[in-house]
């Protein structure tokens, strides 16, 4: 069983972004306003849930090719590409722009891994095909709130 | 209504090792090994639950004082006083250690904020006892494992 | 144990507000209008299950304390703070305004008789904190949404 | 589609006196006492949950008639037909007597509408043939008790 | 068992428009767009549901009066009075409004059937009269956002 | 509220049948062979328990109407009109032909009490309306079997 | 496989015996009046769901031994051992006594049946076992009522 | 963390008077006879129920505290302050009137010591209300029995 | 991420089948007769719920390409190659043969553009996957039917 | 606790019948073929259940005992007295006969169990008449699907 | 129905100790301390909800009998033969090792019981069977932890 | 639609050693002894219900190909290339080993399978993926136990 390095590299990075990004809808869950505060508020915390599932997906994953999984704040700081939400309230518009830029990104970052991981692992691939067509539907269903 | 800042400050600060201990819990429910593996991943897992809706409850109550709330991992790291737990692998027993450590500290900083919140406002006292009361009984739970 | 006509008293204003809020609820609920119809229909509805929820444990705890509880349309009426909104349809923003300010009055006014309670009886005083904190979380949902 | 005033106002004072039950049977709920209490204190509650869904529906269906709905405590005080129990406690047997007549006098105020109904609108006839049904059960239920 | 080819005929008629309407409401469904895509998007769904439920006892009580039942795409598009969307994303506002005018018609053409059905069978005309009650409500719902 | 003795005597005819058939339909789940024994062997089972509820209803609404229901043995051979199976063994075609019959027999019956209870009692007739669409629905099912 | 005749015969008087419970114990829920209604109306309602389980249970223990089983209404009148209540309205008390009889008469008969059927069938006798310990525990909860 | 002695030595008191309770309740599930053998029969269980609960809670509380906790049953006799109820059947009014007695008797030993609770330990004491609080209901369910 | 229209393309043609599909099987649902009428009856109606589970994920996943999805009567009977069921009742044995072709020619047509797919977009591509498997395995369970 | 080798060796023997049984009515659900299939397909699904789960309470009376359990394929093959079934597909005719043989021989051999069981281990014996009830109602239901 | 004293006098020893064991099961759920607490304090809380369903089946039994039933805890005290646990925390093995000599003694006395009884009244023979067949399952669950 | 041969015999050995497996992993659940009982008790029993829905999957898949499936336990015995455990009580220590290795052995096997899978089938490639990702996961829980 070829468990390389690669592999559980990819792995790291895109549960480096999985978790922050459940911090990140929590976030803006927590501290949006404005007349569309109450379907944001659901909508963020569904994202959330499917992040924490997503992201232990992720992380077994890891460990089941051996390699140790890191969820800790520190290295989610130190290593996931996501942006984090500015601090305080976030008017209902402005929230829903920030967390597409946010879905979009990570979805672009992992769809890029796509072909590597089916060279290196295709059950690996397979665990992140699912996660990237969540995303990708994610992104769908805030994109279409500006327009 | 008396929303004052001190019962903002102490919010912030539980959020912050809440969102802290929810992190290290899932980081020892991935890496545990050892003949208690299963036992402590299972319990580890259902720590983290717990955290979840603790910090939940605990963000939204600053919220309806008006406070914004921050669960962003750059927060977490700059103010949690929760010691995090080491990169990679732990053994059953080291895990139980460090865990009973996070939470006996965070239960203990909580504890000490019960008597001026009391004072401040006993709607946010009543929320933070609920909390102390959890945690109190989760230290117990892995203390008596070490001995 | 201190059964006092203060306690009572309390208690049966407190229900007072609370059946009133959710007959004000209610009409909320069906009278709404405008774009924001379906979450602020959705939102009154479920803010009537609580006070519903609410008062019947301040009844009870009225009974339990030896005192009648009176919950009939004319002691509404005659006895609570909570202002009625107008008759027929109501404008989506108008209602989150005016469903804002009733809570936000029915919940100082119960937060006022906390300190009174506490010396009192703390039983009864703990079941009002609960409500206190779940009328102020209401309050923060209403008050952004005008933001 | 022949939304005409009549079928509006007949909705509304049913919605008037089904509000008006639903209050009355939580104050029986409340204050029923005798060796019956605990049976009664259980019907009671089932009751005032059927009239929250009746009138529900009965001011749902004045909206969807272009017409508003009115639940407003000063509105059931100064138009429900449906007489008040008297405060304070009452007596199990007594409780049973009070709310056969309130019952059953509503469901005849009800029947008495469902002719001229079944002219104007069929289909707001159908859903108040539901509701006669309904109480005329309750009646039973009632009336035997006391025989 | 008057199973009289009128009746066959109406109930054919209404199952035709309800199939569409269950076509137009998931395409509704799919291609809003706007801010309030959340809240519409869910509504469509819901209201997708409930034809689906309405056609299935349509279908099956044409089957029980002996007569086939026919919900073919080429019959829809050949009887069903329901006007199509157009093709394409649809403006939040824009599909409120044109899923109303659908609702409305549907709701009319059903209500109109309500006599004849009494004289020819009452016990389809029951059925009917639940779907035009859901169909009313649904009007009501899509209505009040256009206000 | 009219309770005459022409309504009662209709609702316990009804129940007769009703009771009736719930035991034909329980006879027939037991002794049916053949190789269609299994989908009729849970069909028959359906249809009882769709009885069972049906003449609890006719009963229940009987008795709101102030008269007693009478659901024993001795009066269900005396009085319902609906024809036994024949002891023992059925086969699976000749078990569906039986039951068809009796089921049809039986929708005939309350069909034809349909409009003199219209008169009568418009609630009464509501539920009577209920149990024919079930009973024609249950004969469509029984009749295209054996087709 | 010993399928005597005896044992069918056995189970075929059970089952004649457990299907006029059945239909007593409806008769008593329907028609009981009293101001012990409610948990009698609900009792007897109970009672009635065990009966039905364990006929079907006997039906298919008769079926299981290659004998047909007869639950016909004709078979029940010609056979059972069960005295039937009187028509119309039962006082509460006299509901409770006829119950007591009918119940305890039947766990009686069946329990004389078990010392031949343990010779003949131990996994029938192992079925009316079940039912005797049933009908003996109704049978107390009757009895005590009566004293 | 003060896990003072005092604080366990209450709760090993209140631990012990609930699980004499509990079996008060059960002993009295058992034995009651007499007309209102029902809903008395379920009332104790449901009792029984909540002292479970609650001594569940209190022994882990203590033991969160650091503190052992002793349910054995010699431990309920030697130190329960709650009076046993006699041995054999109980008539109802009795029953009603044993237990009344005994759940006042253990809400007034626990209220007493609210007090001393607020000042060692405001969890432990947070806890404690909430259990007074369901005593105080019981009583009042109890008592209004006797009236 | 290529969204290229092409995989746009594609989607649009298996919504417009997997629509088709579930209007004939609910057409077969409801004009299947003969003695295999009831496995059929339900047989239809779970491949209904699939089709209707799946076309709504193939629009979405359309929808998350940036195309729009188009699930219209007239679309469908423009674009689908499914084959429709002729009017009017149809025999069991035919039914199964018909809904076969149907079944197995949808199947051929999504299998033959996974090669494509797989270039084009391997999220797309698992999705479609996951249908084919559905419906090769519908299609064994109608073929062997015939056997 | 006589925990004999005879207990035990019976035990042994029946596990080994059952999970070959399990064995056997998956493969009929698996290559089934025929007009029958569903209904056969599912029936044999539930059996499979059965199986599995008395197999279990099996396996752990012998852990009970102080007995291993073995249920591994090579013994099954070694010491099952269940006949196999053909590789390949099965007419549905054919699989119900076979299948009848294969319970009924099962069945057969645990009712001679039994009176040696009663002499060694009633509570073994206890177990095994249940089992013996499941087999021979089975039997019965593909018994008649012959006839 | 011979309900003599010694059925009842059986039925009351075993009423002892199973109440004794829910204590004693309990009472190391909280004490039980060491590497194994989690997976001990779970079994423990199962084997305590074993104890009181089955305590109850055996009351309700003695009651159905004609005879009291005695759980109060001063009775468990001075006839329950069941050890009971030392005071205190107890080490995992420990409470291991202490329990299982609780359960076989238990089981062993009830074991005993079982020829008696099969003579005095086989209806209480089959409930204590399944009580046995349950000590000795968690007997055997218990002992092989210690091996 | 090719549905060759290999791909069929590709099925037929992943089947024999899933249905193995979960013979295997229920033997060990039985038989497993020693401090660990309990967690691997519990683990043993989901591996095995993973197995089944596995191999059923497997199975149907084979059929949906039209190949016959063949689960028997003679060809489990000749073809599964899984180590059978050894008879008898297994220490707990030394069940984790074993399973780990029969894990990690078939996982190895279907891996080696995907590549020539993708080129034949990707259908049943994209089924066998899902379960080597849920092997490998398991491997990963049981290999950590012995570290």
């Amino acid at each position: 069983m070829p468990k390389g390095a690669k592999t559980a590299a990819v792995l790291q990075s895109i549960l480096a972004d999985l978790v922050n990004l459940s911090l990140q809808s929590k976030q803006a869950h927590w501290n949006v306003r404005g007349p569309f505060f109450r379907p944001l508020h659901e909508m963020f915390d569904e994202m959330t849930d499917q992040y924490r599932e997503w992201y232990d997906d992720v992380a077994e994953r890891a460990r089941a090719l051996g390699a140790p999984a890191d969820g800790r704040a520190s290295t989610i700081v130190a290593t996931s590409k996501v942006e984090e939400l500015p601090a305080g309230e976030l008017a209902d518009r402005q929230a829903v722009s920030l967390m597409t830029a946010a879905v979009e990104g990570a979805a672009s970052r992992m769809r890029e891994a796509l072909g590597p991981l089916g060279e290196q692992d295709p059950v690996t691939q397979d665990l992140v095909i699912g996660i990237v067509a969540g995303l990708e539907k994610q992104a769908w269903m805030l994109r279409v709130q500006a327009t």
